[in-house]
Protein backbone atom coordinates (compact mmCIF):
# COMPACT_ATOMS: atom_id res chain seq x y z
CA UNK A 1 0.00 0.00 0.00
CA UNK A 2 1.07 3.15 -0.84
CA UNK A 3 1.74 5.83 1.76
CA UNK A 4 -0.73 8.53 2.66
CA UNK A 5 0.48 12.05 1.32
CA UNK A 6 -1.01 14.84 3.11
CA UNK A 7 -1.67 18.44 1.38
CA UNK A 8 -0.71 19.87 4.37
CA UNK A 9 1.45 19.29 7.31
CA UNK A 10 1.52 22.17 9.95
CA UNK A 11 4.65 21.87 12.57
CA UNK A 12 3.67 23.66 15.68
CA UNK A 13 0.05 23.74 17.80
CA UNK A 14 0.75 27.87 18.83
CA UNK A 15 -2.05 30.65 17.62
CA UNK A 16 -0.07 30.60 14.03
CA UNK A 17 -0.01 27.19 13.14
CA UNK A 18 -3.88 26.61 14.79
CA UNK A 19 -5.15 29.73 12.25
CA UNK A 20 -3.56 27.88 9.47
CA UNK A 21 -5.02 23.98 10.28
CA UNK A 22 -8.57 25.95 10.61
CA UNK A 23 -8.48 27.93 7.37
CA UNK A 24 -6.93 24.67 5.27
CA UNK A 25 -9.39 22.12 6.90
CA UNK A 26 -12.26 24.43 6.37
CA UNK A 27 -10.79 24.86 2.65
CA UNK A 28 -11.13 20.47 2.90
CA UNK A 29 -7.12 19.84 2.59
CA UNK A 30 -6.00 16.48 4.30
CA UNK A 31 -4.34 18.50 6.77
CA UNK A 32 -2.24 17.20 10.20
CA UNK A 33 -1.16 18.85 12.81
CA UNK A 34 1.76 18.05 14.99
CA UNK A 35 2.86 19.26 18.05
CA UNK A 36 5.54 17.60 20.84
CA UNK A 37 3.68 19.42 23.99
CA UNK A 38 0.48 20.53 23.75
CA UNK A 39 -1.87 22.92 22.03
CA UNK A 40 -1.15 26.82 22.56
CA UNK A 41 2.43 27.32 22.44
CA UNK A 42 3.81 30.38 24.22
CA UNK A 43 0.21 31.35 25.06
CA UNK A 44 0.67 28.91 27.87
CA UNK A 45 2.90 31.43 29.48
CA UNK A 46 1.22 34.47 29.53
CA UNK A 47 -1.11 35.34 32.93
CA UNK A 48 -3.37 37.92 30.74
CA UNK A 49 -4.17 39.03 27.61
CA UNK A 50 -5.77 42.36 26.64
CA UNK A 51 -4.73 43.11 23.43
CA UNK A 52 -5.56 40.51 20.72
CA UNK A 53 -8.89 41.94 18.82
CA UNK A 54 -12.02 41.06 20.78
CA UNK A 55 -10.89 40.14 23.95
CA UNK A 56 -11.08 42.67 26.55
CA UNK A 57 -8.64 40.01 29.06
CA UNK A 58 -7.98 36.53 28.31
CA UNK A 59 -5.65 34.08 29.97
CA UNK A 60 -2.85 32.71 27.46
CA UNK A 61 -4.09 29.18 29.03
CA UNK A 62 -7.62 29.99 28.20
CA UNK A 63 -7.30 31.39 24.63
CA UNK A 64 -5.09 28.64 23.88
CA UNK A 65 -7.76 26.14 24.98
CA UNK A 66 -10.46 28.15 22.65
CA UNK A 67 -8.17 27.79 19.65
CA UNK A 68 -8.08 23.91 20.68
CA UNK A 69 -11.27 23.85 20.45
CA UNK A 70 -11.83 25.68 17.35
CA UNK A 71 -9.70 22.83 16.00
CA UNK A 72 -11.52 19.69 17.35
CA UNK A 73 -14.94 21.53 16.02
CA UNK A 74 -13.31 21.20 12.54
CA UNK A 75 -11.99 17.82 13.66
CA UNK A 76 -8.55 18.43 12.69
CA UNK A 77 -6.10 15.60 12.93
CA UNK A 78 -3.43 16.81 15.70
CA UNK A 79 -0.81 14.42 16.60
CA UNK A 80 1.61 14.58 19.57
CA UNK A 81 4.84 13.96 18.61
CA UNK A 82 8.55 15.59 18.63
CA UNK A 83 9.25 16.16 14.88
CA UNK A 84 13.06 15.44 14.31
CA UNK A 85 13.60 15.85 10.43
CA UNK A 86 12.35 17.53 7.74
CA UNK A 87 13.74 15.41 4.52
CA UNK A 88 12.89 17.66 1.08
CA UNK A 89 11.80 15.24 -1.78
CA UNK A 90 11.08 17.94 -4.40
CA UNK A 91 7.01 17.17 -4.82
CA UNK A 92 6.77 15.58 -1.42
CA UNK A 93 8.47 16.27 1.77
CA UNK A 94 9.25 13.81 4.81
CA UNK A 95 8.15 14.69 8.43
CA UNK A 96 9.81 12.25 10.72
CA UNK A 97 9.04 12.41 14.47
CA UNK A 98 10.02 10.55 17.39
CA UNK A 99 7.16 7.90 16.17
CA UNK A 100 6.49 7.87 12.55
CA UNK A 101 7.25 9.10 9.16
CA UNK A 102 4.58 11.57 7.29
CA UNK A 103 4.65 12.24 3.73
CA UNK A 104 3.41 15.83 2.66
CA UNK A 105 3.01 18.22 -0.47
CA UNK A 106 3.63 21.83 1.36
CA UNK A 107 4.62 22.09 5.22
CA UNK A 108 4.15 24.68 7.18
CA UNK A 109 6.51 25.38 9.97
CA UNK A 110 5.35 27.30 12.83
CA UNK A 111 7.32 26.15 15.81
CA UNK A 112 7.47 29.80 17.30
CA UNK A 113 10.50 30.46 19.92
CA UNK A 114 11.77 29.61 23.23
CA UNK A 115 13.17 31.40 25.97
CA UNK A 116 16.56 31.69 25.88
CA UNK A 117 18.77 30.07 29.09
CA UNK A 118 22.02 31.80 30.97
CA UNK A 119 23.70 29.17 29.85
CA UNK A 120 25.05 27.69 33.11
CA UNK A 121 26.54 24.39 34.22
CA UNK A 122 23.83 23.32 36.77
CA UNK A 123 21.03 25.50 35.27
CA UNK A 124 19.38 22.40 33.66
CA UNK A 125 18.88 20.57 36.92
CA UNK A 126 17.78 23.48 38.62
CA UNK A 127 15.30 24.33 36.11
CA UNK A 128 11.96 23.48 38.08
CA UNK A 129 13.86 23.60 41.50
CA UNK A 130 14.45 27.07 41.44
CA UNK A 131 14.81 28.90 37.97
CA UNK A 132 12.04 29.16 36.05
CA UNK A 133 11.06 30.84 32.66
CA UNK A 134 7.21 31.32 33.72
CA UNK A 135 6.16 33.30 36.22
CA UNK A 136 2.41 32.41 36.13
CA UNK A 137 3.07 28.82 36.31
CA UNK A 138 5.50 29.14 39.42
CA UNK A 139 5.07 32.49 41.18
CA UNK A 140 3.76 30.69 44.00
CA UNK A 141 6.22 28.43 45.14
CA UNK A 142 8.10 31.88 45.80
CA UNK A 143 5.13 33.74 47.87
CA UNK A 144 7.41 35.73 50.47
CA UNK A 145 10.61 34.66 49.66
CA UNK A 146 13.68 36.26 47.87
CA UNK A 147 14.05 35.72 44.07
CA UNK A 148 16.05 37.38 41.51
CA UNK A 149 14.99 38.18 37.99
CA UNK A 150 17.40 38.78 34.98
CA UNK A 151 16.60 40.28 32.24
CA UNK A 152 15.57 43.99 30.57
CA UNK A 153 12.92 43.97 28.22
CA UNK A 154 8.96 44.02 28.39
CA UNK A 155 8.86 39.95 29.33
CA UNK A 156 11.57 40.43 32.03
CA UNK A 157 9.86 43.61 33.55
CA UNK A 158 6.21 42.83 32.85
CA UNK A 159 6.83 39.29 34.75
CA UNK A 160 8.52 41.10 37.58
CA UNK A 161 5.74 43.22 38.44
CA UNK A 162 3.54 39.93 38.11
CA UNK A 163 5.82 38.47 41.12
CA UNK A 164 6.50 41.25 42.80
CA UNK A 165 2.83 41.07 44.64
CA UNK A 166 3.66 37.61 45.40
CA UNK A 167 7.08 36.89 46.51
CA UNK A 168 8.67 39.12 49.85
CA UNK A 169 11.41 40.91 47.69
CA UNK A 170 13.06 40.88 43.69
CA UNK A 171 16.39 41.60 42.37
CA UNK A 172 16.04 42.32 38.86
CA UNK A 173 19.64 41.82 37.34
CA UNK A 174 19.98 43.23 33.68
CA UNK A 175 23.54 43.12 31.99
CA UNK A 176 23.18 47.00 30.86
CA UNK A 177 23.16 50.21 32.13
CA UNK A 178 19.33 50.50 31.19
CA UNK A 179 15.79 48.68 30.40
CA UNK A 180 15.23 48.11 26.69
CA UNK A 181 11.51 47.66 27.72
CA UNK A 182 8.37 50.14 27.13
CA UNK A 183 9.04 53.48 28.87
CA UNK A 184 5.63 52.47 31.18
CA UNK A 185 6.86 49.55 32.29
CA UNK A 186 9.79 50.88 33.00
CA UNK A 187 7.98 53.60 35.11
CA UNK A 188 5.87 50.70 36.87
CA UNK A 189 9.07 48.63 37.81
CA UNK A 190 10.70 52.21 39.22
CA UNK A 191 7.85 52.67 41.44
CA UNK A 192 7.26 48.79 42.80
CA UNK A 193 9.42 48.98 46.49
CA UNK A 194 9.84 45.50 46.49
CA UNK A 195 11.97 45.24 43.50
CA UNK A 196 15.57 46.37 43.73
CA UNK A 197 17.17 46.93 40.19
CA UNK A 198 21.40 45.67 39.70
CA UNK A 199 22.50 47.09 36.42
CA UNK A 200 25.80 45.62 34.54
CA UNK A 201 25.65 42.94 35.72
CA UNK A 202 25.64 38.92 34.91
CA UNK A 203 25.02 35.82 36.64
CA UNK A 204 28.21 32.92 36.39
CA UNK A 205 26.70 30.84 38.73
CA UNK A 206 24.04 29.15 40.54
CA UNK A 207 24.23 27.83 44.11
CA UNK A 208 22.33 25.33 44.97
CA UNK A 209 21.83 23.61 48.33
CA UNK A 210 20.33 20.27 48.89
CA UNK A 211 19.42 20.12 45.01
CA UNK A 212 17.52 23.31 44.43
CA UNK A 213 18.88 27.11 44.13
CA UNK A 214 20.19 28.94 47.02
CA UNK A 215 21.44 32.07 45.78
CA UNK A 216 23.32 33.26 42.53
CA UNK A 217 26.97 34.78 42.04
CA UNK A 218 27.60 38.35 39.90
CA UNK A 219 30.44 39.11 37.68
CA UNK A 220 31.13 41.20 40.59
CA UNK A 221 31.59 38.67 43.44
CA UNK A 222 28.19 39.72 45.04
CA UNK A 223 26.64 36.40 45.95
CA UNK A 224 23.08 37.31 46.17
CA UNK A 225 20.82 34.58 48.76
CA UNK A 226 17.62 33.98 46.41
CA UNK A 227 15.74 30.70 46.19
CA UNK A 228 14.31 31.36 42.79
CA UNK A 229 15.62 32.73 39.44
CA UNK A 230 13.25 33.67 36.49
CA UNK A 231 15.13 34.08 33.59
CA UNK A 232 14.02 36.64 30.35
CA UNK A 233 16.62 37.27 28.23
CA UNK A 234 15.41 36.78 25.10
CA UNK A 235 13.82 33.69 22.37
CA UNK A 236 15.87 31.17 20.52
CA UNK A 237 14.12 30.20 17.54
CA UNK A 238 12.92 26.24 17.63
CA UNK A 239 14.34 25.09 14.25
CA UNK A 240 16.61 22.42 14.94
CA UNK A 241 14.66 20.13 12.62
CA UNK A 242 15.50 22.10 9.54
CA UNK A 243 19.20 22.43 9.85
CA UNK A 244 19.20 20.80 6.40
CA UNK A 245 17.24 23.12 4.52
CA UNK A 246 19.41 25.89 4.73
CA UNK A 247 16.33 28.57 5.27
CA UNK A 248 17.31 30.22 8.64
CA UNK A 249 19.21 33.68 9.01
CA UNK A 250 22.54 33.82 11.45
CA UNK A 251 19.94 34.36 14.22
CA UNK A 252 17.74 31.54 13.52
CA UNK A 253 14.81 32.22 11.85
CA UNK A 254 13.49 31.43 9.35
CA UNK A 255 13.52 33.66 6.38
CA UNK A 256 9.77 33.83 3.95
CA UNK A 257 8.24 36.02 1.62
CA UNK A 258 5.06 38.07 2.41
CA UNK A 259 3.39 34.95 1.73
CA UNK A 260 4.89 32.77 4.31
CA UNK A 261 7.49 30.95 1.32
CA UNK A 262 10.56 29.69 2.23
CA UNK A 263 13.25 29.89 -0.31
CA UNK A 264 12.58 25.72 -1.10
CA UNK A 265 9.75 25.12 -3.01
CA UNK A 266 6.90 23.65 -0.64
CA UNK A 267 8.14 24.84 3.09
CA UNK A 268 6.49 27.95 4.61
CA UNK A 269 6.51 29.13 7.66
CA UNK A 270 4.97 31.72 9.97
CA UNK A 271 4.36 33.27 13.31
CA UNK A 272 7.54 33.89 16.09
CA UNK A 273 9.86 31.55 14.20
CA UNK A 274 9.77 33.89 11.37
CA UNK A 275 12.25 36.99 10.96
CA UNK A 276 10.09 39.79 11.06
CA UNK A 277 9.51 42.89 12.99
CA UNK A 278 6.48 42.66 15.10
CA UNK A 279 6.01 39.48 17.09
CA UNK A 280 2.44 39.56 18.38
CA UNK A 281 -0.80 37.09 18.39
CA UNK A 282 -2.36 39.09 16.03
CA UNK A 283 -0.03 38.91 13.35
CA UNK A 284 1.09 35.79 14.00
CA UNK A 285 -2.45 34.09 12.97
CA UNK A 286 -2.50 36.69 10.63
CA UNK A 287 0.30 34.98 8.76
CA UNK A 288 -0.44 31.34 9.22
CA UNK A 289 -3.62 32.25 7.82
CA UNK A 290 -1.81 33.72 4.27
CA UNK A 291 0.51 31.06 4.08
CA UNK A 292 -1.95 28.33 4.25
CA UNK A 293 -4.14 30.70 1.72
CA UNK A 294 -1.24 30.48 -0.83
CA UNK A 295 -1.20 26.73 -0.22
CA UNK A 296 -4.56 26.19 -1.17
CA UNK A 297 -3.85 28.46 -4.30
CA UNK A 298 -1.14 26.36 -5.41
CA UNK A 299 -2.89 23.01 -4.75
CA UNK A 300 -6.09 23.91 -7.35
CA UNK B 1 -6.33 78.14 22.00
CA UNK B 2 -4.60 75.84 19.76
CA UNK B 3 -6.93 73.05 17.74
CA UNK B 4 -6.24 69.90 19.66
CA UNK B 5 -3.56 67.74 17.47
CA UNK B 6 -4.19 64.13 18.05
CA UNK B 7 -1.38 61.48 17.15
CA UNK B 8 -3.75 59.32 15.31
CA UNK B 9 -7.17 59.31 13.93
CA UNK B 10 -8.52 56.27 12.88
CA UNK B 11 -11.17 56.36 9.89
CA UNK B 12 -13.43 52.97 9.94
CA UNK B 13 -14.58 51.31 13.19
CA UNK B 14 -14.70 47.75 11.13
CA UNK B 15 -12.15 44.86 12.92
CA UNK B 16 -8.95 46.46 11.35
CA UNK B 17 -9.83 50.09 12.24
CA UNK B 18 -10.41 48.87 16.08
CA UNK B 19 -7.54 46.41 16.00
CA UNK B 20 -5.49 49.47 15.14
CA UNK B 21 -7.14 51.66 18.20
CA UNK B 22 -6.71 48.78 20.61
CA UNK B 23 -2.87 49.28 19.73
CA UNK B 24 -2.55 53.03 19.76
CA UNK B 25 -4.64 53.33 22.59
CA UNK B 26 -2.02 50.76 24.71
CA UNK B 27 0.78 52.75 23.81
CA UNK B 28 -1.00 56.12 25.34
CA UNK B 29 -1.35 57.72 21.95
CA UNK B 30 -3.93 60.09 21.70
CA UNK B 31 -6.69 58.53 19.17
CA UNK B 32 -10.10 59.06 17.90
CA UNK B 33 -11.75 56.58 16.05
CA UNK B 34 -14.18 57.75 13.56
CA UNK B 35 -17.51 55.82 12.40
CA UNK B 36 -20.05 57.25 10.03
CA UNK B 37 -23.01 54.73 11.40
CA UNK B 38 -21.78 51.70 13.90
CA UNK B 39 -18.95 49.64 15.21
CA UNK B 40 -18.18 46.41 13.18
CA UNK B 41 -18.23 47.46 9.82
CA UNK B 42 -18.82 44.47 7.34
CA UNK B 43 -19.30 42.27 10.30
CA UNK B 44 -22.82 43.35 11.03
CA UNK B 45 -23.77 41.30 7.66
CA UNK B 46 -21.75 38.65 8.47
CA UNK B 47 -24.51 35.60 10.35
CA UNK B 48 -21.60 33.23 11.53
CA UNK B 49 -18.37 33.26 11.45
CA UNK B 50 -15.64 30.27 12.04
CA UNK B 51 -13.10 30.79 10.69
CA UNK B 52 -11.92 33.51 12.92
CA UNK B 53 -8.92 32.40 15.33
CA UNK B 54 -10.25 31.16 18.79
CA UNK B 55 -14.05 31.06 17.96
CA UNK B 56 -15.73 28.12 16.40
CA UNK B 57 -18.73 30.10 15.97
CA UNK B 58 -19.72 33.99 16.55
CA UNK B 59 -22.09 35.42 15.17
CA UNK B 60 -20.92 38.98 13.58
CA UNK B 61 -22.77 41.66 15.33
CA UNK B 62 -21.48 39.28 18.43
CA UNK B 63 -17.65 39.46 17.57
CA UNK B 64 -18.43 43.51 16.74
CA UNK B 65 -19.86 43.92 20.21
CA UNK B 66 -17.07 42.49 21.65
CA UNK B 67 -14.74 44.31 19.62
CA UNK B 68 -16.42 47.65 21.03
CA UNK B 69 -16.28 46.34 24.81
CA UNK B 70 -12.62 46.42 24.51
CA UNK B 71 -12.80 50.13 22.96
CA UNK B 72 -14.47 50.83 25.97
CA UNK B 73 -12.73 49.03 28.17
CA UNK B 74 -9.31 50.75 26.72
CA UNK B 75 -11.49 54.18 26.91
CA UNK B 76 -10.73 55.06 23.18
CA UNK B 77 -12.43 57.82 22.26
CA UNK B 78 -15.37 57.02 19.46
CA UNK B 79 -17.29 59.50 17.66
CA UNK B 80 -20.21 58.60 15.36
CA UNK B 81 -19.67 61.06 12.32
CA UNK B 82 -19.14 60.97 8.56
CA UNK B 83 -15.67 61.64 7.13
CA UNK B 84 -16.22 64.28 4.34
CA UNK B 85 -12.60 65.17 3.25
CA UNK B 86 -9.34 64.86 4.69
CA UNK B 87 -6.91 67.65 3.82
CA UNK B 88 -2.96 66.66 3.81
CA UNK B 89 -1.20 70.09 5.24
CA UNK B 90 1.76 68.16 5.26
CA UNK B 91 2.56 68.00 9.21
CA UNK B 92 -1.02 67.41 10.15
CA UNK B 93 -4.01 66.40 8.55
CA UNK B 94 -7.51 67.71 8.33
CA UNK B 95 -9.90 65.61 9.10
CA UNK B 96 -13.50 67.06 7.94
CA UNK B 97 -16.57 65.29 8.98
CA UNK B 98 -20.12 66.12 8.87
CA UNK B 99 -19.63 67.44 12.46
CA UNK B 100 -16.25 68.93 12.91
CA UNK B 101 -12.88 69.04 11.84
CA UNK B 102 -10.62 67.34 13.41
CA UNK B 103 -6.25 67.69 13.29
CA UNK B 104 -4.02 64.98 13.31
CA UNK B 105 -0.45 63.83 12.84
CA UNK B 106 -1.37 60.63 11.28
CA UNK B 107 -4.13 58.70 9.74
CA UNK B 108 -5.26 55.12 9.63
CA UNK B 109 -8.00 54.60 6.69
CA UNK B 110 -10.18 52.02 7.59
CA UNK B 111 -12.94 52.57 6.16
CA UNK B 112 -13.62 48.85 3.84
CA UNK B 113 -15.32 48.23 0.84
CA UNK B 114 -19.47 47.11 0.51
CA UNK B 115 -20.37 44.20 -1.90
CA UNK B 116 -22.36 45.04 -5.10
CA UNK B 117 -25.86 43.27 -4.68
CA UNK B 118 -28.21 41.61 -7.54
CA UNK B 119 -30.82 44.46 -6.28
CA UNK B 120 -33.36 41.90 -5.52
CA UNK B 121 -36.30 42.49 -3.61
CA UNK B 122 -35.72 39.57 -0.72
CA UNK B 123 -31.83 39.68 -1.25
CA UNK B 124 -31.01 41.97 2.12
CA UNK B 125 -33.58 39.23 4.03
CA UNK B 126 -31.73 36.00 2.63
CA UNK B 127 -28.16 37.40 3.68
CA UNK B 128 -26.69 35.19 5.53
CA UNK B 129 -29.96 32.50 5.46
CA UNK B 130 -28.42 31.12 1.83
CA UNK B 131 -26.96 34.36 0.13
CA UNK B 132 -23.27 34.81 1.14
CA UNK B 133 -20.32 36.58 -0.48
CA UNK B 134 -17.74 35.03 1.07
CA UNK B 135 -17.10 31.45 0.48
CA UNK B 136 -13.91 31.32 2.54
CA UNK B 137 -16.63 32.26 5.34
CA UNK B 138 -19.53 30.40 4.70
CA UNK B 139 -18.74 27.09 2.59
CA UNK B 140 -18.78 24.88 5.13
CA UNK B 141 -22.25 25.55 5.80
CA UNK B 142 -22.82 23.79 2.56
CA UNK B 143 -20.92 20.99 2.43
CA UNK B 144 -22.59 18.56 0.26
CA UNK B 145 -25.29 20.53 -1.40
CA UNK B 146 -25.68 22.02 -4.71
CA UNK B 147 -25.37 26.25 -4.75
CA UNK B 148 -24.94 28.68 -7.60
CA UNK B 149 -21.94 31.34 -7.84
CA UNK B 150 -22.80 34.61 -9.98
CA UNK B 151 -20.22 36.44 -11.88
CA UNK B 152 -17.61 36.05 -14.03
CA UNK B 153 -13.94 38.21 -12.60
CA UNK B 154 -11.40 36.06 -10.80
CA UNK B 155 -13.04 36.56 -7.44
CA UNK B 156 -16.03 34.71 -8.40
CA UNK B 157 -13.94 31.44 -9.75
CA UNK B 158 -11.39 31.53 -7.65
CA UNK B 159 -14.54 31.31 -5.03
CA UNK B 160 -16.42 28.70 -7.16
CA UNK B 161 -13.66 26.45 -7.36
CA UNK B 162 -12.87 26.48 -3.50
CA UNK B 163 -16.30 25.65 -3.05
CA UNK B 164 -16.32 22.83 -5.92
CA UNK B 165 -14.64 20.67 -3.38
CA UNK B 166 -17.08 21.13 -0.35
CA UNK B 167 -20.32 21.39 -2.39
CA UNK B 168 -21.97 19.05 -4.23
CA UNK B 169 -22.46 20.78 -7.34
CA UNK B 170 -21.90 24.24 -8.69
CA UNK B 171 -24.07 26.49 -11.21
CA UNK B 172 -21.97 29.29 -12.24
CA UNK B 173 -23.85 32.21 -13.45
CA UNK B 174 -22.73 34.64 -15.57
CA UNK B 175 -24.17 37.49 -17.48
CA UNK B 176 -21.83 37.46 -20.13
CA UNK B 177 -20.98 35.14 -22.97
CA UNK B 178 -17.10 34.97 -21.67
CA UNK B 179 -15.19 35.33 -18.13
CA UNK B 180 -13.21 38.25 -17.51
CA UNK B 181 -11.36 36.27 -15.14
CA UNK B 182 -7.55 35.02 -16.15
CA UNK B 183 -6.86 32.32 -18.19
CA UNK B 184 -5.71 29.63 -15.64
CA UNK B 185 -9.12 30.38 -13.62
CA UNK B 186 -10.83 29.61 -16.00
CA UNK B 187 -8.77 26.41 -17.39
CA UNK B 188 -9.81 25.07 -13.66
CA UNK B 189 -13.17 25.82 -13.85
CA UNK B 190 -13.85 24.15 -17.08
CA UNK B 191 -11.97 21.18 -15.92
CA UNK B 192 -13.95 21.24 -12.76
CA UNK B 193 -16.73 18.29 -13.01
CA UNK B 194 -18.85 19.55 -10.47
CA UNK B 195 -19.31 23.07 -12.04
CA UNK B 196 -22.25 23.80 -14.30
CA UNK B 197 -21.36 27.13 -16.17
CA UNK B 198 -24.47 28.78 -17.14
CA UNK B 199 -23.47 31.93 -19.33
CA UNK B 200 -25.44 34.76 -20.92
CA UNK B 201 -28.32 34.70 -17.65
CA UNK B 202 -29.22 37.05 -14.84
CA UNK B 203 -31.40 36.14 -11.84
CA UNK B 204 -34.58 37.62 -11.82
CA UNK B 205 -35.85 36.18 -8.13
CA UNK B 206 -34.82 34.42 -5.33
CA UNK B 207 -36.64 31.46 -3.95
CA UNK B 208 -37.44 30.95 -0.35
CA UNK B 209 -38.42 28.82 1.67
CA UNK B 210 -38.93 28.37 5.71
CA UNK B 211 -36.73 32.13 5.37
CA UNK B 212 -33.80 30.45 3.73
CA UNK B 213 -33.27 30.73 -0.21
CA UNK B 214 -34.73 27.73 -1.76
CA UNK B 215 -33.89 28.45 -5.55
CA UNK B 216 -33.08 30.79 -8.36
CA UNK B 217 -34.86 31.80 -11.29
CA UNK B 218 -33.09 32.65 -14.34
CA UNK B 219 -34.23 35.52 -16.59
CA UNK B 220 -35.34 32.82 -19.22
CA UNK B 221 -37.39 31.62 -16.65
CA UNK B 222 -35.48 28.71 -15.78
CA UNK B 223 -35.74 27.62 -11.66
CA UNK B 224 -32.63 26.09 -10.19
CA UNK B 225 -32.85 23.96 -7.14
CA UNK B 226 -29.99 25.85 -4.82
CA UNK B 227 -29.35 26.53 -0.83
CA UNK B 228 -26.94 28.39 -1.62
CA UNK B 229 -25.97 31.61 -3.79
CA UNK B 230 -22.60 32.91 -3.39
CA UNK B 231 -22.67 36.86 -5.28
CA UNK B 232 -19.46 37.75 -6.61
CA UNK B 233 -20.70 41.05 -8.72
CA UNK B 234 -17.69 43.31 -7.34
CA UNK B 235 -17.10 45.47 -4.61
CA UNK B 236 -17.34 48.97 -3.68
CA UNK B 237 -14.40 50.57 -2.26
CA UNK B 238 -15.55 53.23 0.57
CA UNK B 239 -12.95 56.26 -0.27
CA UNK B 240 -14.96 58.56 -1.78
CA UNK B 241 -13.82 61.07 0.75
CA UNK B 242 -9.91 60.87 -0.42
CA UNK B 243 -10.32 61.62 -4.18
CA UNK B 244 -7.88 64.69 -3.76
CA UNK B 245 -5.06 62.41 -2.47
CA UNK B 246 -4.43 60.32 -5.54
CA UNK B 247 -3.81 56.90 -3.38
CA UNK B 248 -6.24 54.75 -4.95
CA UNK B 249 -5.85 52.57 -7.77
CA UNK B 250 -8.54 52.18 -10.46
CA UNK B 251 -10.44 50.57 -9.20
CA UNK B 252 -11.11 52.91 -6.30
CA UNK B 253 -8.75 50.37 -3.74
CA UNK B 254 -5.78 52.08 -1.51
CA UNK B 255 -2.14 51.23 -2.54
CA UNK B 256 0.03 50.64 0.33
CA UNK B 257 3.24 49.16 1.57
CA UNK B 258 3.61 46.33 3.78
CA UNK B 259 3.36 48.53 6.75
CA UNK B 260 0.18 50.16 5.54
CA UNK B 261 2.20 53.21 4.49
CA UNK B 262 0.43 54.73 1.63
CA UNK B 263 2.25 57.27 -0.69
CA UNK B 264 1.18 60.54 1.16
CA UNK B 265 3.43 60.63 3.80
CA UNK B 266 1.35 60.54 7.38
CA UNK B 267 -1.52 58.46 5.66
CA UNK B 268 -2.18 55.18 6.54
CA UNK B 269 -4.92 52.30 5.01
CA UNK B 270 -5.73 48.74 6.26
CA UNK B 271 -8.31 46.20 5.68
CA UNK B 272 -10.79 45.93 2.55
CA UNK B 273 -10.05 49.20 1.83
CA UNK B 274 -6.74 48.32 0.75
CA UNK B 275 -5.39 46.84 -2.58
CA UNK B 276 -4.28 43.12 -1.66
CA UNK B 277 -5.41 39.64 -2.21
CA UNK B 278 -6.53 38.41 0.58
CA UNK B 279 -9.84 39.78 2.49
CA UNK B 280 -10.61 38.24 5.46
CA UNK B 281 -11.20 39.45 8.78
CA UNK B 282 -7.92 37.71 10.73
CA UNK B 283 -5.55 39.68 8.27
CA UNK B 284 -7.69 43.01 8.36
CA UNK B 285 -7.07 43.24 12.24
CA UNK B 286 -3.38 42.15 11.28
CA UNK B 287 -2.63 45.20 9.23
CA UNK B 288 -4.52 47.23 11.19
CA UNK B 289 -2.15 46.18 14.30
CA UNK B 290 1.11 46.49 11.58
CA UNK B 291 0.18 49.87 10.54
CA UNK B 292 -0.03 51.63 14.68
CA UNK B 293 3.06 49.72 15.75
CA UNK B 294 4.72 51.74 12.60
CA UNK B 295 3.02 54.89 13.14
CA UNK B 296 3.88 54.00 17.05
CA UNK B 297 7.47 53.68 15.92
CA UNK B 298 7.33 56.99 14.07
CA UNK B 299 5.71 58.85 17.43
CA UNK B 300 8.70 58.09 19.19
Amino acid sequence: MDKKVYDLIIIGMGISGISAAIYAKRANLDVLILDKSMPGGLLNTIESIDNFPSYTKVSGPDLAMKLKEQLDALEVECKYEEVRDLVDNKETKEIITNNATYVTKYVLIATGRSQRTLGLPNEQELLGRGISTCALCDANFFKGKDIAVVGGGNSALQEALYLAKIVNKIYLIHRKDKFTANASLIDKINNTENIEIIYKANITELVSKDECLDGVILNNGTKIDVSGLFVYIGFTPKTKFIDGLDITNERGYIVVNEKGETKVSGVYASGDIVDKKVYQLINAASEGVLATLDIIDKLK
